[in-house]
């Protein structure tokens, strides 16, 4: 999928976290050849544990300030909420010129969390729009970034020399890569990913609220719809809890518009008014065309479940 | 997938309404040998045509009465607001024993529009909880039914030979075919799909709305949750108007704990309870393993769109 660089784009990246993100961006730059030499840092001796049985980095050290001692690339895999701490953690260990970069949800959040960096250093906060409902350091795969988007959100004095080798690596690393401003940013995934991720979170904890529905009832016939709610609100508790936290206006704006929205919806079932139902959901419908002329989705029926049965399935 | 039948389970199956279901059901009840002969019937000529060109029935007639003359299977595969009309308009030339079924997505609503209908023929409702966000002729294929559930909802009085010989049919068609008395079916349907959908349509809608975010930016951003939103928010407008306004008190109920649910979640992000959002959010994770562990979805990374990818895309 992606092409074989050729050369390292940076000759020693760090990474900070490794789970689904971490394990992922390891396993693509050596798919790449995009990387001279990986090291990773994990927080629990478990998941560094588990990192060097399944040895998709070339090194798992004991602390984060070794990991990004001579590193020309430092990649923060962390939740967002636990950034700071970080990035106090390594700072006197970071190495002139490097680029340290992040794969948090939330920008204005890690822009703040990183601001007492050193100045010898590029900050360029870079966020990937891919993952699974799994996580863990078990979870990664290389191809997880193929044909998706990485948001760089680079800061008013970057470095442009410093932003484009970032973007050569991402890009090495199978996926589109565009600038958008933090502000913009985190209006934008408000409302393509954190407001749908509460609303799934809310759909799901009413279902097992639902007594006189029991659980096993509303799982064996889950199949329309609400099956795709819990994928989503299976995703990892810490990162979501810290989204949340972190673009808590923005998050709470698109909330309050869907409120009035489904408010207008419910009325309308109440009062009968099919009209506004019937036009509300075929203008709804157009929106799906135009995410798979886009490329970011299958038209294949059933999300091509079919198609994927037929094959091992993973974690079973 | 599923076995040969030997014999076919009904002579002479009519199907009024030839979209995505009707347009399955034929083409699984071919796969399965499960009928004699399938006859077809749509109300707009063009549909008719389209499915005479694709060939899924062994005969497209040019009115209702005349598809169910003789036939001992009828399934009324229309929206649930069109189920009266359609009951009126055949119930004069249903043969004596024919077993009249549907599949529609409320049962009450039905097993209401039904009642007219003559006492000699076996009315059973039914439900096969399946689905594409696809529609028309066109959409269908013999696998949609696989390893998923229809459910039954015999009345009262039913008759217990013609229930089971209709619960065979659906066996032979790929399904599991459970019994559940009207109103449950249409509580726990509220939950697992008719809620769900609503959520999904009012996020949607909430996205096209946003000025200050283009359309073109959700369409291009999407991956991460809302994609998943407008899958099912691209679901045929006729048919879930109908849902709607047919299983109108359990839907606005249980959207009625819905916001409840989303308020104290709001809650909890505008007062910054951290605790309190992690723990909701791993209970309903817990979730996600049920439905996984139920047969009902795949673990596979992304949904197994990795893999689909390699393959050929339906409808590009």
């Amino acid at each position: 999928m992606s092409p074989l660089v050729g050369h390292p784009v940076f000759e020693r990246v760090a990474l900070i976290g490794l789970g689904l993100i971490g394990g992922s961006i390891a396993l693509a730059a050596r798919r790449a050849g995009a990387a001279g030499r990986v090291v990773g840092y994990a927080r629990t001796a478990e998941t560094r544990e588990t990192a060097r049985r399944i040895g998709f980095c070339d090194e798992i050290v004991e602390s984060a300030s070794e990991a990004v001692a001579g590193a020309d690339l430092v990649i923060l895999c962390v939740p967002v909420g636990a950034m700071a701490a970080v990035a106090a953690e390594i700072a006197p260990a970071l190495r002139e010129g490097a680029v340290v970069s992040d794969v948090g949800s939330v920008k204005g959040a890690v822009i703040e969390a990183l601001s007492g960096l050193p100045d010898h250093v590029h900050v360029i906060p870079a966020h990937p729009l891919a993952g699974t409902e799994h996580s863990g350091p078990e979870s990664g795969f290389a191809e997880l970034f193929d044909n998706r988007y990485c948001l760089l959100t680079p800061l008013p004095d970057g470095d442009a020399e410093a932003e484009g080798r970032l973007a050569r690596f991402w890009r090495a690393l199978g996926a589109n890569v565009e600038a958008m401003a933090p502000e913009r940013h985190d209006l934008v995934l408000a409302v393509t990913s954190h407001a749908p991720h509460l609303i799934a979170y809310t759909m799901v904890g009413v279902a097992d609220d639902m007594r006189r529905v029991t659980k096993s009832e509303v799982i064996k016939y889950s199949a329309a719809g609400f099956r795709d709610f819990t994928r989503i609100a299976a995703s990892d508790p810490t990162m979501w809890r810290d989204v949340f936290l972190t673009n808590r206006e923005a998050t709470l704006e698109i909330l309050g518009r869907f409120t009035e929205e489904l408010f207008a919806l419910q009325r309308a079932i109440r009062t009968g008014n099919g009209d506004m139902l019937f036009d509300y959901f075929t203008r709804t419908r157009a929106i799906r065309r135009g995410i798979i002329d886009a490329g970011q989705d299958t038209a294949a029926p059933d999300f091509g479940r079919v198609a994927a049965r037929s094959g091992p399935k993973a974690g079973e």
